[in-house]
């Protein structure tokens, strides 16, 4: 097999050759067709993340061929076309993750790679709307979309939300999943490009979170928000707290421009607002997820493929947040 | 009909006499027996509060007998033994209130004195179990509380439940109700001898949160927080943050020392914290606290009474924070 392998930090990921997989008990080998990258591969690759051990073969979403099936495995077969739920272990509680939960790549290997072990319940059906591209696209991103927006977020339809920063993978879901939900969406973005791209997809409008004063201009043109999906914090985050409806909901799943500056609670605390974190998703938002897609014959937006030997391109796109939706590895 | 009234902002409450109330439309007026105080009626008087035009009659609380019915009202007779809602116009939306929601006393003049005007709907029969001053100490501060731990706060018996800065209404409350639902419950204070008091009425243990490390230790003596109860904010919030579960609520119901110093974002998401804000609580929060109240029996925590012309020194008390439960004044 071949495999795409952190060896060490902060250095060029390097295509090794290594030794072909095989499945333990309860494990199947996926021979994949396809990786997607997330924000996680990058930042793994300069050690902004726990439990790194290089090498390692970094990657968590895939989708492929089922090539070899360990024992004790039942109800899948050779040949079988799947992608791969990246969040193992979550545990019993639906309000969060155990704390032995653990994300495929790193520290088990990955998905960059012409072939991946995990276990047998794992792996899901490739739903038949998905070429191999977009199956491979839709798990992590997918699941934590889903469910920032249903799970924690509780969206009803007709209701206005805002997803900022729009043209990452999981903003990119959030917003359709919300607008498949029969919501009015709208989105920010520093890019006009982008906030077109959004429009087209469905969003009603977009505003430009450098210009100060959009929060105030999109709470005028359409009214607050009931929902408003974040993964920055930062300066910015006051606004959101000011357009927020009262009793509106704040869901982060990250917080890449650091914590808020200010975190205004007696706002938070006079409008009655649910400031929820989220990150990834349990197994049955997981399942509910691919249902969702499925019913509602969405595709993953694709912002553009490389071929698995030219990772580091792939990666650099990621570090400089030039992508449009996902970015992809053919394999 | 006499009146305790604030006629002027940071000037002492002047006891006036006024012509007797006659009800309007669907209105009954009240003979007060006992009036209770509030956190908000100190603040009113230093004009730390939106639509303050002296002169005013404070006061939120109350509890008397009907003495004067309005026409069109229904249901109600001279001679009834009730207490008040104080929080009128919520609107149709459960998760907040509307913007025209009021609380009696300011801008409409409250229960500082011998009787109040009220709508119809908002007198309650006196739960049998409470004598006057117990009854006029539950509306505001027992309705905050219900709401922040059960509507907002979703607490399930047999969860850890941290009511910091015990010894003010709301948070006493929310001890005892907290108990009386089959928690687990600890408090903070700076105070020996109010944790002292809270032991006395359930808590397993209290600490003093001007202690380094006071979190740490009681996470480390009794785990993580599922609930945590907090109207303060400021410096302390990051504990809060740290010894709150994976999955767990914090609700905040005031904001007293300023909007937290630090809101990790990161470790919100993480552990998928949800952030609630609540304050004061619905009619339905309301009816199902006079409920819960009648159904465990409970009795609000008296710290002292005073007669109403001695209203000043009762605000003093309360401004120097020395009170453990609910001060009264008796009329």
């Amino acid at each position: 097999m071949k495999s795409l392998v952190l060896t060490e930090l902060k250095t060029p990921l390097q295509l090794e050759e290594r030794p072909d997989l095989e499945p333990g008990d309860g494990e199947v080998v996926v021979q994949l067709k396809a990786a997607a990258l997330n924000r996680r591969d990058y930042w793994i690759t300069q050690g902004l993340y726990p439990g790194i051990e290089p090498p390692v073969t970094l990657g968590s979403d895939g989708a492929g061929v089922i090539s070899k099936i360990g024992s004790g495995v039942e109800g899948i077969s050779n040949g079988d076309e799947v992608l791969i739920n990246p969040g193992w272990n979550w545990g019993e509680d639906e309000s969060a993750q155990a704390s032995r939960f653990q994300i495929l790549g790193v520290p088990r290997d990955g998905t960059f790679a012409t072939e991946v072990l995990v276990p047998a319940d794992a792996v899901h059906a490739r739903p038949r709307h998905l070429n191999w591209h977009e199956a491979a696209a839709l798990p992590l991103a997918g699941v934590t979309a889903f469910r920032a927006v249903f799970s924690q977020g509780q969206l009803q339809a007709g209701e206005n939300v805002l997803v900022t920063g729009i043209g990452g993978g999981v903003a990119t879901f959030a917003l359709q999943f919300a607008k498949a939900a029969g919501a009015t969406v709208f989105v920010t973005s520093s890019s006009a490009t982008k906030i077109e791209r959004a429009c087209e997809l469905g969003a009603t409008a977009g505003f430009d979170y450098t210009d100060d004063g959009w929060a105030k201009r999109l709470q005028k043109e359409h009214g607050p928000m009931n929902l408003i999906i974040d993964s920055a914090g930062g300066d910015g985050y006051a606004g959101l707290i000011d357009v927020a409806a009262p009793g509106g909901r704040i869901v982060n799943y990250g917080a890449t421009a650091g914590p808020p500056k200010k975190f205004d609670l007696m706002k938070v605390f006079w409008k009655q607002l649910r400031v929820l974190g989220s990150t990834m998703g349990s197994p049955r938002d997981f399942a509910a997820m691919l249902e969702f897609v499925q019913s509602k014959q969405l595709r993953p937006v694709l912002d553009k493929s490389f071929p698995l030997e030219q990772g580091n391109e792939a990666l650099a796109r990621m570090r400089d947040c030039e992508q449009f939706g996902k970015i992809v590895l053919e394999i």
